[in-house]
């Protein structure tokens, strides 16, 4: 069984207001800098992009309407759109880098964003997790109510969220055997998490 | 691969003691206030007497007596009966609930009670996990003797238990990409919790 | 699909420092006392040998230089070698104990040491964790510097790496339904850390 893709897959991860897309566009730009190539993708907006393309739904708002059994078989389809698209972006070489989740909160639940059937697809080398202090990130949430849309539980539910999620990429971890790189966001410090992200990427 | 069953797989743990009988109990009460078609099967129960009508074991008190690794084979065969059993009593709709435990305290160590070969068939949509204060649920274990026959070591046990139990259920959610739904059961409100279990349920 | 070897496959696993090494030797005599027959293998080591013999690696030292994804063919190749080892050696009877780790530390992030394609070859009755408390580890790392190469952290550092530790151990005891053994290896009590760990290996 292939264990790996001919490139770099980089999965990161981290819950909402940890500063994770912050962080990506600092290692976009260290990464350029560096020459090295970088296809950066999110894999919540691949998706949509894909089920409208392929009709699965009419428009991206309407993704919220199908349940969530119905989004398993769109996640690996897309898992698999994903790795070809960063083929013919990349070749042989460099890293694709993944934006998404390692669990969501839903109203249904915690929801694994990296279960079997998308890892399969995947095959990362690295599952990266953001991860800031619950203080500060429960903070950025209650600041912007316009960006993080759910109510994630102040403190405590952020604290609870970040554990657990460290807990799922562990699990995904093992079936290809990724290493987890634990990166701290620090106030004003995102360019150095990205720094230190790009080095756990260069030793893979 | 077939990810799900036709009707809903929700598989209800939690450690002895922290009052998931109780909960399941007004669960099936309250659905059916609803009208929602709910079927609960103990694992437990449903593989002894499984094991018995098949011959694999004389009487139910004889399955202590098979080594662990002898009750692999069995655990799966199980899991599926229980498929079929629910297949007919639910057809196509539905939630089957599966009264089990994520993780068991055994004199060989902690046993995942949703090993991939039993999570292989069940292919759960949910795994819910009945919480309680560690306190609480060992003032029951000690108060019940007759009924909680292992010794779990205390609150500190249970708290371990109750921890490790947690990082099992997010091991096996990966598998078939189920939610995990932390249920607090709070003294006398078991049925609170139940009702929010059903909400989780609900949104499936 | 084969669930288990005729011999038992117990793997040991701790964070560097945490004395496992005594406690295996302190097994290795007590199962020897009680006429038990155990054959022990350090996975590290009889990689490493199978990869120069088979002409992967020139010598020991040059492991270093094989970067990570280069070593999943490596593992899975050197786990499935151990199996038949010790199939000659055990026939359909006794112990095998594999020293290894359930997560390494490395300049990549945290790597599993169970990965699936190591697991699905060595089909493990039992994962035992030998843990202290991190201030002891940590003491022990500090003294003996040219044992533990590698900086791990402090007590911090180590900390976390027994917990994620720990979550890998339970992640990857999902796949076979190994039990998960955790044994507490306090200072000067190696022989009774053993102890327990036989006991846990009796009753598998």
């Amino acid at each position: 069984m292939r264990m790996r893709h001919p490139f770099k897959v980089v999965i990161v991860t981290g819950v909402p207001g940890v500063g994770k897309t912050t962080v990506i566009s600092h290692l976009k730009e260290i990464a350029a800098e560096k020459g090295l190539k970088v296809e950066v993708v999110n894999f919540g907006s691949f998706m949509l992009n894909y089920a409208v393309k392929e009709g699965i739904i009419e428009d991206r708002d309407k993704i919220r309407t199908l349940p969530l059994r119905k989004q398993l078989d769109l996640q690996a389809r897309a898992a698999k759109a994903i790795i070809e698209y960063a083929g013919e972006k990349l070749g042989s070489e460099g890293f694709l880098v993944i934006d998404t989740h390692a669990l969501v909160r839903t109203v249904a639940g915690y929801w694994p964003g990296l279960p079997k059937h998308v890892i399969d697809q995947l095959k990362p080398d690295m599952i990266a997790v953001i991860e800031a202090p619950p203080e500060v990130v429960a903070g950025r949430q209650a600041r912007d109510k316009t960006r993080y849309r759910a109510d994630f539980g102040g403190v405590e539910g952020v604290r609870r969220l970040m554990e657990y999620a460290r807990a799922a990429s562990f699990a995904s971890a093992v079936f290809y055997a990724s290493t987890v790189a634990i990166i701290e966001n620090l106030e004003g410090q995102a360019e150095e998490a990205a720094r230190q992200l790009l080095s756990y990427m260069e030793n893979l």
